[in-house]
C-alpha cells in the first residue's frame, strides 16, 4: 500500500479499509466525487494530535501495550514530519486524512497501527479534527480582531477632537467627532470578540469515544483523553457527539456579522475615499489602479472585503441547509461541513489582516471633514435644544427651526452664517448666545455623556478600551 | 389631533411631527409604503414603558418638573390601558408606534407631553423598545426550551431500557436505547439554551440616550434610566447605538439552530410514524387527517415545523442582507429589522410549544423497534470488538466481520442466527461465548462509558440534566 | 355547521372534514397552529374559480348533474360575493381555504355541495389556486415594471445630452450622460421582464386533477379543464403536479433579482441625494422628515426598498430550504409555501409602484453634476486615446497620462486646466487639438457605437425601447 | 518582465499595467489578497479567444495593421498551447488572468501586444470571458440532464406496471407505479432543461466593447466582434454591460433548484435502500462501507448530492448579497463572482453525472414494494370512489370508509382482507365487486388519464418523453 497518487486510483476494494463486504470495486470517478482527502488533509495535523491521545489512552485503559504505544507514536510522529515537508502523497482510493494517515501508519510500524482504530470511528474522529482545529483558528482570529481593535483606538484617540459630520439616512445630520465615529466601530468589533469567544465554549468539548455513533464496549478513559487535548470535557452523548455541527454553524454566524460589520466600516471608506466626500485618504499600497483610467485609485481592499460578506453569508447557508431536516447519527452529507468552514476562516483572517494592516495608516482630513459639516445645517438640533432651554417644547422647537431651515435652504445660508435678526423671525426668544451653540465644537463638545460625541468622551471610552485590549 | 384612523389619512404636513421643512405632502400611497404602525404597534407597551423611564429621568435632571412628570405618568398608563383594551386607532399618518403614543399623549395632557421626546430621538427609542420586546420574548423562549426538555428527560428515563436501533446513513449501524436518543435531542437543546442566554447579555444594553445619533446636548443620566429599565448598562457610543441591530441577527441565528433541531427531531418523528418505521405513535390531537384517503393519519406538527425551519433561515438571510454595507448611523432601511424578527419569534414559540406539549405523550412501540434492531446486522461492531479482544488487529477483525456479513445476506440470517460453525468458518478465534456479545442487551450495555448508549449512562445522565434544569 | 369564528373552535371532530378515523379530538392550540385560513383565505377567489370549472367539468363527464352543477354555481356565485363583501367568517377548525368554502357551500345547497370534491384533492387543488393567483399577480407586476422602464426612457430621453462623472469604485472615471445611466437601470428592468414571463409559462400549468398523488379513477377530462381556467396545459405527472413548487421558488429568484436591482438604483439615489454628490432632488412627498433634527430630508422610498430586498431574499431562502429534500408527494411542509410568496409578491409591488410612481419627477442638477465631471480627472483616458491615435501604443499611453494626472493632483488642476506646455512634458507628440478631446462634450460624443454613452447612442436606445415597450 | 512566479513578487511597481499614478507599492500581502489570477486562471481559453475576436475587429476597424494582427494572434495561440500543456507560471503581481496574458503576449510580440487592449478593458473583459466560459458549462449541464433524463425514462417504461405505494406525509396513501415515480422525477428535470435554456438566452450577449464603463472613442465594431464569438448579439448599454451579473444570479437559482430536485431523489433514494423501505438496490460501486461497522452499505452518493444542496444555495445567497446595493458600474467587489459560480458549476456536473450513471443500475425489489403497499390501507380512496359510483356523496363515502379503516387498524386487516359481510356494516351499497377496485392493479389501471398513474398513461408519458429528448 505503499504507493498512493493523489489523482488516480488502480486499487482494488481490499485496499478499501471498510471493503470486506464489497463485491464490486468503487467506480473511479465516484471514487473521487466521494473522496474528502483534497480538503481535509488541511486536519493532517489535528488527526495525529488526535491519534496520539487517543493512543495514550488506549494504553492507559490496557488496549495497547507500551511497545505499541511507542511504535504508534514514532510513526505518528514521523508521518506529521513528512506532510509538514509536503512529502505525504495523499490518495483519493484511501477516502480521506484519516484513513490515508492510518494506512501509511500501518504500512511504517505493521499490526500496532491496525489497533489504533480500536474504540472510535471515523464519525468521532473527524469531529474532534475539525473542533481542534476551529480552536486553533478562534484564538487566531480573536487576536487579529484584537490586532484591528487596537489600530482603531489609537485613531479615535488620535482623532479625539477631528470634527466630521455624522449622518442619518447619509443625510448630513449633527457634527461628530472622528474619533467618536472609530469607536462605534470598536464596538461593534467588541461584540464579536465577546460571541467568539462564547463560541469556543461550545467547539471546545470532545466528541472522540462517541465512535461510530454509540459508544465503544471497550473501556475508554474519555476524561483523560479530554484533558491531553485540551478539552473542557467530553461531549456527554455519543449520537449528539458524532452528528453535532452546531458549532460550526455558531462559529460561522459569528463570523458572518464579523463580515458584516467590516462590510459596514468598507462602505463607509469607499464613500470617504471618493472625490465627493473626500474624508480620507489610503495609502497607496491597500489600493490599486485601471487598466485602461490612467488616473484611478481603487479602494481595493474595503471593496473587495465588502463583496467578501457574500461569500461567508453563503456557507452560514450551506451549512444551515445541510444539517436542516438531517436525522441522526452520521450521515455522508456532512462531509460536506469543511469546505465552507475552511473557506469562511480563511475569508475572515484574510479580510481582518487587510483591516488590521489598514487602519493605522488612514490618513484623515479635516479641512474637508469640517467644511462638510458646516453645509447642510449640522447644527439643528442644537438651536432646537437651545430654544427647549429657554423654555419652549420640544415639538414647538422643532418646528421653529424647520422653518429657519427651510429659509437657510432659500438663502442658502447655514444657520450660523444668519443674523441675529434674520433667526429671530422665527422665535423672539432667541439671543446673541445661539451663536455659542451653532459652533461646531459647541455642538460636539455639548453631548458630554456615556456614549456621547463629546471629545472628553470619546477620551473616556478610549481608556476604557485600552484597559480591556489589555486585559485580554 | 384627535381623531386618527388607521387606514387613510387626510392630514396635511402639520400633522407630520417633522413637516416643518416640508413644501409638500407626503403621498397617500408613499405614506402607507413607509409607515411602520401596521406592525411595530406590537412595541406599544415597551414604547410606554421605555417612556416612563426616559421621563422618570428627564425630572431627576430637572427637565420636567413634578407636574409634568405626574402628567406624562398618568397620560401614558391611560394610553397602556386603551391598548391594551383595543381602543386605540392607530394612525398611518402618524408612521410609526412612537409619534402615534406621542400625539396621544399631547393631545391628552397638552404641553408635557411635547416635552417627553427632548434629549431623544425615535432612533435610540426603537432601539430600545425592540430590546425590552426582545428580552421578553427570550426569557419566555427560555422557559419553552426548558419544558420541551423536560418532556425529554422524562421520557428518557421512562425508556432508558428500550431498544432501537441506531441508524447513520440511515442504514441499521448498532442497536442504541430510545433514553439515548432522547438525550441526544437533550444535549441539542442544552447548547440553544445556552446559546440563548449568551446573546441575552448582548440584548440587555440600553441605546436609551443616544439621541439621533449623537447624545444629547441635555444633562441626562443614562445609568438612571439603564436600572430603571433593568438594562446591564448603557451602550458606549451613541452612533452604534442607534445603529446596532446584531442582537437581532443573534437573536435570529440562535432561533435557526434551534429550528435546525427542532428540523431534525421532526424528521425523524415522520420517520418513526411511517408504516416502514412504526416506532412510535403520536397523539390523535398532534395530526390530522386528508379529504380525500380515509386511512391517513399525518404527523402534521413535525412536517409544519420541519417547515417552518425554511421560515427562520429566510428571516435570518433577511436580517443579515439588510444590514450589509449600512454606514452609519442610522438608515430607513432599518425600519424592515421588525418583522422577520416577530416573525421569528413567534415562529420558535408555535414550534417549541408544539413539542413541549406533545413530547409527553410519545408513545413507544418497543417490539417493533426490537425487531428493526435485530435486523441489518446491528451487532456486527460487536464481533468486532469480540475479535480484537481475543487478540486480532481492529482492521483484520473488521474485515472477518465484513465477510460474515456478506454470508449473512446471502443467506439471510442475522449474526445472531448463526451457528457457531458457521460463524467458525471466518475465524477460529469464536467461541460459545460470542453469543453473548451479539444480542442486543449485551451490545447496548457494553457501551457503558461517557456518553454511551448503556442504560447506566442514559440514566446517569438523566439524573445530572435534572438538576441542571432545577438549577434553571 | 353555520357559525363559524375565526378565533376560537368547539367543534368535535365530526366537524372535521377528514375526521372519520379519528379518536381524539385536534388540540386548540394545535388547530390553530396547523391552520392556513389566516393566510390561504387570500385565495378564496381563485379556489371558487377553481371549483367552478372543476364543477362544470365533473358534469361534462357525467358526474354531476345539470341541477348539480347549477346548485353549486349559485353557491359558489353567492360565497365569492360575501366574501368580496367581507361577510365570511372564516373557521380555523375548518382549517384551510377549501374546507371553509366547501362547508359553507354545503351548508347553502346540501349533498351538491358534498360531490364538489369528487375527483380532487386538497393536494392539487391549493396547487391550482396558487398558480391562478401568481399568474394574475405576474401580469400585474409586469406592468409595473414596464411603467417604471417607460419613466426611465422618458427621463433619458430628457436628460440625454445631461453630463455627469461614470464612476467605477465609487471614484470618478469618465464622463457619462444621464440618459445612458437611465438606460443602464432600463436594461436591468429589461431582464426583469424577459425573466417573468420566462417564468410564467411554468405558472401556467394545472395540476388540478392530480387529485391526492396518483390521479383519481373518476374519468376526468383536465385539457378541458385547462382550457376554462387558461392554462397552457394540464401537468403531465400527478405526484410531480401536487409536489411541485419550482414556480414559487422561480418566482422569487426572478423577485430578488428585480430587488437586487431596485436596491441598486437605490443605492445610487441616496447617494446622488447626499449633500456630497448633490446631483438630483427627489420630490418631498417622496421623502420624511426626523423627529429630532429639523433640518432633514431623508429619502425614505429608495432606502427602505433597499432594506426591503433581504425580505425577498429571505423569502427565497424559504422556500428553498422548504423543499430541500422533500420526498414526494406532497408533505405538511408546503403549506409554508404561501406566506413567502405572499409577501413577495407584496414586496414588489409596493417597491415596483413607488419607483414607477416616483422616477418621472427626480429632477436633475445639471451644474452639480457638471462641477462634479470635471474633477477626478474624468476624461484622462480620451488623453490616452488621443496619443494612441497619435501612435502611441496604448500601454506606453496610459503610463504617459498616468504621469500627467500625478502632476495634476499635484498641482491641484484638472487636465483640460494645464497649458500645452504643461502637458508637452510628459509626450511631445501632444498639440493644440488635444483640448477638443479634454472636454466632457468632446469625451460623451466620441463614445458613439452601440452600447456607447454618447447622447447619439442613448437617443437610438430609446427609440429601441420605446418600440419594445409599445409592442407589449 | 518573462520570470512571473506564481507565490511570491518582487516587482516594482512599474510592472503594474497601471503603476503610473503610484508613489508606493502595493503591500505584498495585499497583492496576494486582491489578486484573482489563483482561479481566473481557468478563463484563460476564454480570455483568449475573446482577444483573438477583439483583435480581429480591430483590424478591421483600421487599428491594427496586417501585420500587427498576425503576430497576435500568432503570440495567442503559443499562449494557449503553453496554458494547455501546463507552461505558464502565472504570477500574482500581475493580478489576473488578462494582465498576465497580456504581459505574456508582449513579452514575446512586442509593441503589438500593447495595442491589443485598445478600446477595452478588464471591465468588459471579465464580463465576457465569464459568458464565454459558463455558455459552454451551461451546454454541458444540458447534455447531462438530458443523460439523467434517459436513464430515468428508461427506467420508467422498463417498470411501468411494477407497484409501490405513493405517500403523502410519508404515510402510504395510494398505490402507485415505480415508472409513474420515476416520470415524476423526469418533470422536475423537464422544467431544469426550460429554465436552464432560457438562462442560456441571457448569457449569451457580448458586453465586449464596454470598455471601464462608457464604451470607448475608438470605431470599434461591435456587432463583428459578438459574430466571431457567437453571441446572439452585443450589450446595449455600457454601463450595464460591464456591472451585470444577473446570470450568474439566475444560473446559480436554475443550479439551485436543480439540486433541491436532486436532494429530493436522494432522500427518497435513501429511505428506498433502508432495511425499513427496502424498495430498492443501488450497485456496490455508488456506496462505501464504514471504517467501524463491517456490516454497513451507505447510499453514500445520494447523501452526498443532498449534503451538496446546501453549497448551491450557498452560493447563490453569496451572489445576491454581492450585488445588493452595488453602484454603477464597476466596483472590485465584483471579483467575487467567479468563485461561487465555478463551485457551482462543478458541484452541478459532479451531481448530475453521479445520478446519470448511477440511475440506469437502479434495481427494484418489487415484491417488497408490493408488500408495502398491501399495508396502510392504500386503496382506501378506491372504496370511497367506488361508493360515489354507486351513488353516495364524497364527503359521505369519505366518512364511511374512514370507519371502514378505523375497524381494519383495530383487527389488523387491509379493506381487501376483510369480507363481504364485514364491510357491509359499513354501507350495505357494498357488493362482490368491490373487491375489484381494492386491488392494487385495479387501483392504478383506474388512474388512468393524463397524469394519472395507470401503466396506459406511463408508457404515453414515456412515448412524449423519448420524442422530446431525440428532439434536442
Amino acid at each position: 500500500m505503499s504507493k498512493n497518487t493523489v489523482e488516480t486510483s488502480t486499487k482494488t476494494s481490499e485496499n478499501k479499509l471498510w471493503g470486506g463486504r464489497f463485491a464490486e470495486d468503487t467506480d473511479a470517478f465516484v471514487e473521487a466525487f466521494t473522496a474528502s482527502i483534497m480538503f481535509d488533509k488541511r486536519l493532517a495535523n489535528q488527526d495525529i494530535q488526535g491519534s496520539e491521545a487517543h493512543a495514550e489512552m488506549l494504553h492507559k485503559v490496557g488496549v495497547l501495550n507500551a511497545q505499541e504505544l511507542a511504535d504508534i507514536q514514532q510513526g505518528l510522529a514521523a508521518i506529521r514530519k513528512d506532510a509538514a515537508e509536503g512529502k505525504v502523497e495523499w490518495s483519493i482510493a484511501l477516502e480521506d486524512v484519516h484513513m490515508n494517515i492510518e494506512a501509511r501508519l500501518t504500512d511504517r510500524i505493521g499490526i500496532a497501527g491496525k489497533k489504533l482504530h480500536t474504540g472510535r470511528s471515523r464519525n468521532d474522529q473527524i469531529a474532534t479534527d475539525i473542533r481542534l482545529w476551529l480552536r486553533e483558528q478562534v484564538d487566531f482570529i480573536a487576536g487579529e480582531i484584537t490586532r484591528l481593535q487596537q489600530g482603531l483606538v489609537e485613531l479615535a484617540e488620535r482623532e479625539a477632537h477631528t470634527i466630521l459630520p455624522g449622518f442619518t439616512h447619509l443625510q448630513v445630520a449633527q457634527p461628530i467627532t472622528f474619533g467618536h465615529h472609530m469607536m462605534a466601530w470598536y464596538e461593534m468589533l467588541e461584540r464579536d470578540y465577546e460571541r467568539l469567544l462564547d463560541c469556543r465554549k461550545r467547539i471546545n468539548v470532545m466528541p472522540l469515544g462517541s465512535a461510530a455513533l454509540a459508544g465503544t464496549s471497550y473501556p475508554i478513559d474519555r476524561e483523560f483523553t479530554s484533558q491531553l487535548l485540551s478539552f473542557d470535557r467530553p461531549s456527554r452523548n455519543s449520537l449528539d457527539g458524532v452528528s453535532d455541527r452546531d458549532f460550526a454553524i455558531e462559529f460561522t454566524s459569528v463570523a458572518s456579522v464579523i463580515m458584516m460589520h467590516l462590510s459596514r466600516f468598507s462602505e463607509e471608506l469607499v464613500l470617504w475615499t471618493s472625490a465627493q466626500f473626500d474624508f480620507i485618504n489610503l495609502p497607496d499600497r491597500f489600493c490599486t489602479g485601471s487598466s485602461i483610467m490612467p488616473q484611478k485609485k481603487n479602494p481595493d481592499v474595503p471593496e473587495l472585503v465588502r463583496g467578501k460578506t457574500g461569500r461567508v453569508y453563503g456557507s452560514l447557508i450551506s451549512l444551515m441547509t445541510l444539517m436542516k431536516s438531517q436525522p441522526l447519527a452520521y450521515n455522508k452529507d456532512n462531509q460536506e461541513d469543511k469546505e465552507p468552514l475552511f473557506d469562511t476562516v480563511d475569508t475572515l483572517i484574510g479580510s481582518l489582516r487587510s483591516f488590521a494592516d489598514m487602519m493605522p495608516y488612514v490618513e484623515t482630513k479635516p479641512e474637508s471633514m469640517r467644511r462638510a459639516a458646516m453645509q447642510g445645517f449640522a447644527t439643528a438640533t442644537d438651536l432646537a435644544d437651545y430654544l427647549v432651554v429657554k423654555g419652549m417644547p420640544f415639538r414647538d422647537a422643532h418646528e421653529v427651526v424647520g422653518k429657519a431651515v427651510a429659509f437657510g435652504v432659500e438663502t442658502k445660508q447655514d444657520l450660523s452664517e444668519m443674523t441675529l435678526e434674520e433667526l429671530k423671525q422665527f422665535s423672539d426668544v432667541i439671543t446673541e448666545d445661539v451663536f455659542d451653540v451653532l459652533t461646531l465644537e459647541g455642538s460636539v463638545a455639548a453631548r458630554n455623556h456615556i456614549g456621547g460625541t463629546a471629545p472628553e468622551q470619546v477620551l473616556l471610552q478610549v481608556a476604557v478600551a485600552k484597559a480591556s485590549l489589555a486585559a485580554r
